[in-house]
């Protein structure tokens, strides 16, 4: 099928998605999450074909893990179907309706984008995902996966048709790239005429090449190079725990700190206790000679390193002379993530919360609890970095817009 | 300058507006307005340089007459200022402020976007609008001007800049790109590094150019190609009065009406009635053949003229037979701006408002109302016919963003 019939197909499936009912929606998403698991053998063979190829290929062991699906993971992407299914649906609700002085009636409703495309890595997950936050807010998704999860990928998405046919829903809700060739996704990042919003979910890499060369509106999700400042009048106590949570509890993540700020004041009580704690988690410590000077173990910061998100053990610590200048290096290294300042100082903690420009800004917290769960919205398409649309944790919302609803009773411009 | 030391200075800039006092950003707005009348001289002589460079270019009137400012013009520019000076400021505003489980207090913070490129033609009285918006919502600007408007804009730019040192606020809170070489507006719509948000106004060259080349999050401002449907049921007379207001009171404009719809049922009563009025002002009809046998003077219309967005006194009469016929055309057709149904009929209404895929959807009221001041936004940015962030006309809060604030005790995640 051309990307130009792939394209034409969703527009289709939208139309219908826009005004499908709730009810409607959740049961297909249940019937889903029932097929996905019906069907787990065809699933797992799909998925050993790809894994066998991925070994061939030299894949390394945890992109291997990404790739690879389980009955058990099987059961949590089913899981997931399900817990989407009980989200409250956003669709429909009217906001801000007023009568305008000449008796217009005006509101915005809420309503899907129309046709969402997802280009993604080699995580078959995010395939049932991706449907199931797009399909929930009525919306028609096309995606894009990685080339080595193609088998799984597309018996993942069969389930989901047949399933969608099943329930007399428009199968075209959901479709799947199958050509796999560069010059293929770059052409269908230029589908401005069907598809109203591009969302990359993977590396950086992927991310750049996709902001780099769309034209269709793209929604960041981006590296998170985030610090913890410490200021002069934390809780050291507090400081250390967290740090060592926003550090070391999953260090692969957007929302692991990366970089320790330290007021000059607090390094020769703070450092000592940290260097201690990080070196039992085997955290490799880049401090500039200030810091280092406390910090047994350590090594030699170097430039490159303030602006480095290691998703790996590794940390590094800066010590300043003030709050302006911690406000002035963070604002300088951090890629608009998450950042904390720990402080008992309450005009420190304004500011702080003020002036550091980034999606998610914390006192007295840590930066690990940038997530969509967490903050409440039951499910996450991603944490956006950008500015336009969505910032920071996105949940079903994200994935729609409003249209304004005018009622009238003849009205005519003056 | 280079584009880099441009981007530089108003990421800078943005550091303290992100911070300045409503009250402060207000006075500099109104003094900018004092001195834009104080200037008006200086203004003008510069403006008739772009002016007798245009007439040696040989410009049509209608380029010459947006180029042209006059001193009532500048007042009304200055008066501008001041509506805006007036308007409430949206930045600082918290939403949403929640206490999660883990004691967490977490609230949506409404900020700045940042740094905001705008492109546009050769309209000096976009300069002093674009600025007063983006200053008063805490956003830097770069402008990119028409080059045959560059003396006007640099005349005002200058004048505003002025105030602004004068006041004791940031200078770069406006910078001009005074190099108007397509290579140099290129290279603009990359600099991802410093700007946030580009807003290209003007006509659809402009807006498709700055779709296809820039790697920055773009707000499309579009075209409008209306459409007004009259049902069966329709009040003709209703029918005939927001037809002619939508079609005629202003024609150059992107809300104004192209194309007329008309249930089968009511050509026989509607038409002879609509192209007698039609006729009175001049409008030229293109029908079907259908609609062509009930209005004297029609000509034939052909497949093109559906997706035409005139700007002038032309307008195309479709026959449909139901509903449906009518709700898909316009989907297929219409560019996602204004439309409106003419109807008596319940449930026509409501499908109509939830079937059409448009930024403003009416009941029984001319498209002419799609517009900032009308919606009671107080301004108008323009008016986006995309889904992401803003659709339909965007007053200031289209200029901001929000990040997450997130007050903590020293929660760690577990």
């Amino acid at each position: 099928m051309t990307l130009e019939e792939i394209g034409s197909r969703a527009k289709a499936a939208e139309t219908k998605l826009r005004i499908m009912e709730t009810k409607k929606k959740n049961e297909v998403l249940k019937k889903a999450a029932e097929n996905l698991i019906a069907n787990s053998d065809k699933i797992l063979s799909a998925n050993a074909i790809d894994m066998e190829n991925g070994r061939e290929k030299g894949m390394n062991q945890g992109l291997l893990d990404r790739l690879l699906l389980t009955k058990e993971r099987i059961l949590a992407m089913a899981e997931g179907l399900c817990q989407i299914s009980e989200l409250e649906d956003p669709i429909g609700e009217v906001l801000e309706m007023k009568k305008r002085p000449n008796g217009l009636l005006i509101g915005k409703k809420r309503v899907p984008l129309g046709v969402v495309g997802i280009i993604y890595e080699a995580r078959p997950n995010v395939t049932a995902d991706a449907f199931a936050l797009c399909f929930k807010t009525g919306n028609a998704v096309i995606l894009k996966g990685g080339s080595d999860a193609i088998a799984s990928n597309q018996a993942i998405v069969d389930t989901i048709r047949t399933t969608l046919k099943e329930m007399d829903a428009p199968e075209d809700a959901v479709q799947l790239i199958m050509d796999t060739r560069r010059e293929t996704t770059e052409q269908f990042m230029k589908l401005n005429r069907y598809v109203d919003v591009l969302i990359p979910r993977g590396g950086a890499g992927l991310i750049r090449s996709v902001v780099e060369n769309s034209t269709i509106p793209v929604i960041e999700t981006g590296t998170g190079n985030c610090h913890i400042y410490v200021d002069e009048t934390a809780d050291l106590t507090m400081a250390v725990d967290i740090i060592l949570n926003a550090k070391t509890q999953r260090v692969g993540v957007c929302n692991a700190c990366e970089s320790i700020v330290v007021h000059r004041n607090v390094i020769e009580k703070l450092l000592p206790m940290l260097s201690e704690r990080l070196c039992e988690k085997n955290v490799e410590m880049r401090a500039d000679p200030e810091a280092k000077a406390y910090m047994p173990g350590a090594v030699d910061a170097c430039e490159q390193d303030w602006g480095k998100e290691y998703l790996d053990y590794i940390v590094s610590i800066k010590t300043v002379a003030s709050i302006d200048e911690a406000i002035e290096h963070i604002n300088r290294y951090n890629t608009g993530h998450s950042e904390a300042i720990i402080t008992n100082d309450y005009t420190h903690a304004q500011r702080f919360l003020d002036e550091i420009d980034a999606a998610a800004v914390y006192v007295n917290a840590s930066t690990r609890f940038t997530d969509g769960y967490e903050f409440g919205y039951g499910a996450e398409i991603g944490i956006s970095t950008q500015k336009l649309h969505a910032r920071g944790p996105m949940g079903l919302l994200a994935l729609t817009t409003t249209k304004f609803i005018i009622y009238g009773s003849g009205q005519t411009r003056p």
